[in-house]
């Protein structure tokens, strides 16, 4: 397995990289300072199959360097690490491509964890302690949030409205609000932002989707 | 040996942790997340050899957060470990007591060798590469230069005078100025300073001060 960090910081890398051999299986390490050296792994035998990115790197800002490798490296996971508690960046990354967000507060069992996850083709969202993304869809209505979290389960505008007692063109309108508030472009968009934890506790958004 | 490490994020602390083994002597690596939690290990029983804290800590502005340790562990090096570029902060920061500081970007080895220079009563000081600190200086004359330079040495006046081929009263001149430029209000404020290389490339100070 082969793991590519790309951060300014040489003493965060060779941290990290010591931190990552608790992963448990065959693992190299590989470094990148910028976003251009992290391009010249592009030709690696073997693939790269995490990239762990810090959000702010010197040669791109970061949505930019994050797209560039999304490119670059299609078939590997990308995670951001990062100090940010900007929740409109992390949103913009995962519409960009990124697998996860972990921040740099996080506990390291909770990285690898994470880590784990995204290489299993998971998402991994790890926010800090002082960041409750759920206050970021403040804006939708309970109603809107329960269209959303049915939207999840990967219903149909039919069985949302089954499930909800609601016509069909009703959900049509709240799933059109919703993709409006949010700033998106289509179901599969509102699914990624609500599943990543940017807009909700996650686990919060599945208890109500259960309810009956 | 006690060393503590205060930085706001675990995964950072943790990765320094595992670094800092290279040290190579016996070594007990102790973590704080906040500038509260590190005032906690004033009264551990061997003392604290080294404290190593990044500028910013979430409950303390930089300077505050150092002011407050230093007063707490009168006896303890103190070193910064930082992302930041900014010159003056790093001035302020060797002025309140620090007795180095390390730029995130610094290579391993390099860390670990400041930090023996720390441990070893001496000053450590390593900045980014695109960090020139003899920039700042840029506001003394090439002759003021050379009076700092001898005053560095601890020459008094007198010999300064003799060294320079220069009245007394000129040099006292010249450290008038000096002192006014640089904001500081002694001749150890200058020293410190100078010898922190906020202000210059150290070794080129001394290559100058030991020409005829």
């Amino acid at each position: 397995m082969n793991i590519l960090l790309i951060d300014d910081h040489a003493l965060f890398r060779e941290g990290l990289s010591l931190l990552l051999e608790r992963l448990g299986f065959p693992l190299v390490t590989l470094q990148a300072r910028t976003i251009r050296d992290a391009l010249a792994y592009v030709t690696h035998p073997d693939g790269i199959h995490l990239l762990l990115m810090d959000f702010y790197i010197s040669d791109a800002d970061g949505l930019q360097g994050l797209l560039k490798l999304r490119q670059a490296f299609p078939s590997s996971a990308i995670v951001l690490i990062s100090a940010s508690h900007d929740l409109g960046l992390i949103r913009e990354a995962v519409l960009s491509g990124a697998r996860g967000f972990i921040h740099k507060s996080a506990a390291v069992e909770a990285m690898l964890a994470g880590l784990n996850n995204a290489l299993a083709g998971l998402e991994c969202f790890i926010y800090p302690e002082d960041l409750q993304p759920e206050r970021s869809a403040k804006h939708l209505t309970h109603r809107q949030r329960e269209v959303l979290a049915q939207l999840c389960l990967g219903k149909s505008n039919k069985e949302i409205g089954r499930a909800l007692s609601l016509s069909e063109n009703t959900v049509r309108i709240h799933l059109a609000d919703i993709f409006r508030i949010l700033d998106v472009a289509s179901r599969t968009e509102a699914i990624v932002l609500a599943k990543s934890g940017v807009l909700f506790d996650r686990d919060a958004l599945y208890r109500q989707s259960n309810q009956p």
